[in-house]
C-alpha cells in the first residue's frame, strides 16, 4: 500500500512491534533436498511458526534480485524502485557521517594487486577491521584532498571503507562508472562520468584509485582500492512522520545501520564483535520501554550464504533460535522474522526467490505451517507478499491502524 | 515489473530459454470431474512438473478474459492495457501482415453505391471471400501507392478488407473520422484529421477512397469503400533492446507470428500444414544455436476448446506431451510451459482462469506438484502471477539478470 494511506491511518499506541531481518536467509537445495532452513535445527522458530501466520516475502518484484538496500527499504515499507540509494549514501550515514546536498559518497574495497596491475583478490584478503583502520589512517595522511575538494575516507569493516568527496560550491554528480570491473585477472576500470555534472567526480575518483596506489606501494596485502556504487543524499519521509512509530535499529553493519537512520530510527549502540548477537539482544533489552519499534538485525545468515557455506549458514540460523525465547520473553505484541532477500549458498549470491515471512500477534489466523521454511511457507495464511506490504501488515497486527473510510 | 527495471538489469549470457505456450491451456470440468489437462495423459509433463516449480498465470487481471493479442503481450512482458494493439493492427497483424512503428492499419468495408454516390449496400452483399480477392487484386493494381507513401491491401474475410499505409519517414498518425457514415442513402464521408500527424493520413485515405471509386467504377456490386477503425502501432520496445535476448518464434497461425514480430522476435519458417507439432521441432532443432530465446507455440489446445470438444483437446495436450522429451533432449536452461489464456471446453470460448505455469531451471525450489494441472498448480512455489510476471522470473532462472540496487 501506499505511503499515503499509511499517514492517513496510522496512530500512536502502546503496543510494540519486533521486526527481525535474518539477512539473507531464504535459501535453495544445494546437495541434498533441503534448504539451509529446512537442515537446521530449530526447535523454537518451529514452535513459533506454529502459533504465528506465515507466507512469504518477495521484496522487490518477481525474478528481482535485490541488494540488501532496495530488500531492506521493501521491507520498511518504502518502494525501493522508487526510492533509489546508493551503496555509498548507505554506507556513509551507516558510520555517523553527516552528508550535505552535493558531497557524494562512495564505497570501496581494498584489494590486491600482482605486479602487472591485475587485481588478484577483490577483497584483498579480508583484513580484519583493525587492519582496515591502519590502512584508512595512510590513505588520510596521503590523500587530505585533491585538487582543492577535501576527502574524507573512513573505514567500513573487512576489506569495505567509504570516501566522501565534499562539494566545493558546486555539486558534484554521481552519475558515472564503477572502479571495480568485478573480476579478478584484470586491472581497475576508469570510472567514466556519465553525465557534465558528474565529470568532476570522475577525476576526483581517479585521482584517488593513482594516489591510493601510491601511497600503498609497499602494502604486501592491501595494494589497491576499488570503488562501486556513488551516491549522493535521498530524502526519506520518517518512520515518525509515516508510521507514527519511536522506531530503533538494533544492527552492527554499517550499511544497516546507516539505512534505518536515513528512514528516521533511533541507531541504538550495540557492544560486540561482528554480528554480535548477545550485544544486539543486551541493546533491545535496555531500550525496550523506549521505542514501540524496533528492527533487529541479524547479518550472518546472508554472508554465510554469500561465502556458499551450506553448513554455517545452517549454524547461523540455529544460532539465531537459540537466542528466539530471549526475544519472546520480552512479549512483543507483534513478533516478524522474514529475510530482506534469499542468498541461497548454491549461487553464493543474493537470489529472486521468496523469503519465508513469520508474523506473530494475538490476532492471526491459524494455519498448517509447521516449521518456518521455504516449503512451509506456501502452506501459510499470508501468502505471496510484496516487501512494500509487510509493514501494513504489521501495523494492523499490533492495531496501530485506523479504520479506511467511513 | 516495469520493463524499465528490466532493460536496466539485463545483460546477454549464454543460456537458452524454451518458453512454450499452449494456448488455451487451462480448462473446466465438463462432464466429469477432471479439466482437460487433468484427463489427458501426460507421463512427461507430470515428470517435468515433479522437477520444476509450478504456479499459475493470470494473464491480464483478475477477471479478464483475454484475447489472443492481450494473453500474448502479457507473458511477453507488455502490460496488455498499456500496450492496446487496435483493430486495424489486429486484422492486419492476423493476416500475417508485419507491421512497423509509424504505420498505419485500417479496416475497410466493400460498398455498393448507387449512381448518385450514395451508399445503397453498406457490405456489398457479403460478397464471397474469392470475390473480395478478385476486387483487392483489382485495387492492388490500381493502388501500388499514393503520391509516394506505400500501400498494401488485403482481403480480411467477406465484405472486411485491411489497408496498410507504410511510413516513409515520418510516422503516420492514425486519429482520424471515418470514412464510413454507419447509414445509406447518404456517400461516403470525408476523412478529416484530428490532429496534425495524421493529416498526411487523412490525405492517404480520402486519395484511396476517389482512386477505389475510380478502379471499380464499371463494378455491378463492389464499387466503393468504407473505412473504419484506423489503428497504429504502438512502438514496442523489441526483445533485443528489453531483455537483450535473440528472440526467435515458432508458431504456424499468422495472428502469433505477427505479434512476435511485433516484439521483435525473429519469425523462423515452419514446414507443414496447421499446427505442425513435427515441423515446429524440425524448426527449433534447426535453429538452436542461433537463439537465446524461443517462443513455441501450440494452437490446438485453443481451437479444440473453442469447439467444445473436450476428449479432442484432451488428444492435443497429448500429443504435446510426446513431443515433449525431444523439447527437453535439446537442454533448455529454462524450459517453461504455459498457456495464454484458458478455453474450457465447457465455454466453448476464451475465459478468465487462471492457467498453469512450469518453469523449471536448474534454480528451483522444490514443491509438492506431481502433475501439470490446474488444481496442482496451487501447490507450487510460483504462486499466482500476472502475465507480466512471467519474463522476469524466466529472467532471473536463466540468470539474466543483475542485482538490482547495492
Amino acid at each position: 500500500m501506499s505511503l499515503d494511506l499509511m499517514r492517513e491511518l496510522a496512530k500512536q499506541t502502546d503496543s510494540k512491534i519486533l521486526l527481525v531481518v535474518l539477512d539473507g536467509v531464504g535459501g535453495l537445495p544445494m546437495s541434498g533436498s533441503a534448504t539451509e532452513l529446512e537442515a537446521a535445527r530449530t526447535p523454537n522458530l518451529d514452535a513459533l511458526a506454529r502459533e504465528a501466520q506465515v507466507g512469504q516475502i518477495e521484496p522487490v518484484g518477481p525474478g528481482i534480485t535485490p541488494g540488501s538496500g532496495p530488500g531492506h527499504l521493501g521491507l520498511f515499507g518504502y518502494d525501493p524502485v522508487a526510492f533509489q540509494v546508493g551503496r555509498g549514501a548507505l554506507s556513509a550515514v551507516g558510520i555517523g557521517v553527516r552528508l550535505r546536498s552535493g558531497d557524494v559518497a562512495v564505497r570501496g574495497n581494498f584489494a590486491t594487486l600482482d605486479s602487472g596491475r591485475q587485481i588478484a583478490d577483490r577483497r584483498a584478503g579480508r583484513p580484519s577491521n583493525a587492519e582496515n583502520e591502519r590502512v584508512v589512517g595512510l590513505l588520510r595522511e596521503a590523500i587530505p584532498e585533491i585538487d582543492g575538494t577535501a576527502v574524507e575516507i573512513y573505514t567500513e569493516s573487512e576489506h569495505r571503507f567509504v570516501v566522501v568527496f565534499r562539494a566545493d560550491g558546486k555539486a558534484l554528480g554521481a552519475r558515472l562508472s564503477d572502479v571495480d570491473p568485478q573480476a579478478t585477472g584484470v586491472p581497475p576500470l576508469e570510472a567514466k562520468a556519465e553525465d557534465s555534472a558528474s565529470e568532476r567526480t570522475a577525476q576526483l575518483v581517479n585521482g584517488f584509485v593513482r594516489k591510493a596506489e601510491q601511497a600503498l606501494r609497499g602494502e604486501p596485502q592491501i595494494n589497491g582500492v576499488l570503488f562501486r556504487g556513488y551516491s549522493g543524499v535521498p530524502h526519506f519521509p520518517s518512520f515518525a512522520e509515516i508510521y507514527r512509530l519511536r522506531a530503533a535499529c538494533i544492527a552492527s553493519y554499517p550499511m544497516y545501520r546507516g539505512l534505518a537512520a536515513l528512514v528516521g530510527m533511533e541507531v541504538l549502540p550495540v557492544e560486540g564483535e561482528e554480528d554480535a548477537l548477545p550485544g544486539k539482544l543486551s541493546a533491545l533489552q535496555a531500550h525496550w520501554d523506549r521505542y514501540d519499534f524496533f528492527y533487529f538485525h541479524v547479518k550472518k545468515t546472508d554472508s554465510t550464504g554469500e561465502d556458499g557455506d551450506f553448513s554455517e549458514k545452517v549454524h547461523k540460523i540455529e544460532a539465531f533460535d537459540a537466542m528466539l525465547p530471549a526475544l519472546r520473553a520480552l512479549r512483543p505484541d507483534v513478533l516478524a522474522v522474514v529475510g530482506d532477500h534469499s542468498t541461497p549458498s548454491l549461487l553464493r549470491a543474493h537470489s529472486w526467490h521468496p523469503v519465508p515471512l513469520l508474523i506473530h500477534s494475538a490476532y492471526g489466523r491459524p494455519d498448517r505451517a509447521q516449521r518456518f521454511t521455504e516449503e512451509q511457507a506456501l502452506q501459510g495464511t499470508l501468502g505471496l507478499r510484496r516487501g512494500v506490504d509487510l509493514m501494513p501488515l504489521l501495523m494492523a497486527n499490533a492495531r496501530k491502524l485506523d479504520k479506511f473510510g467511513a
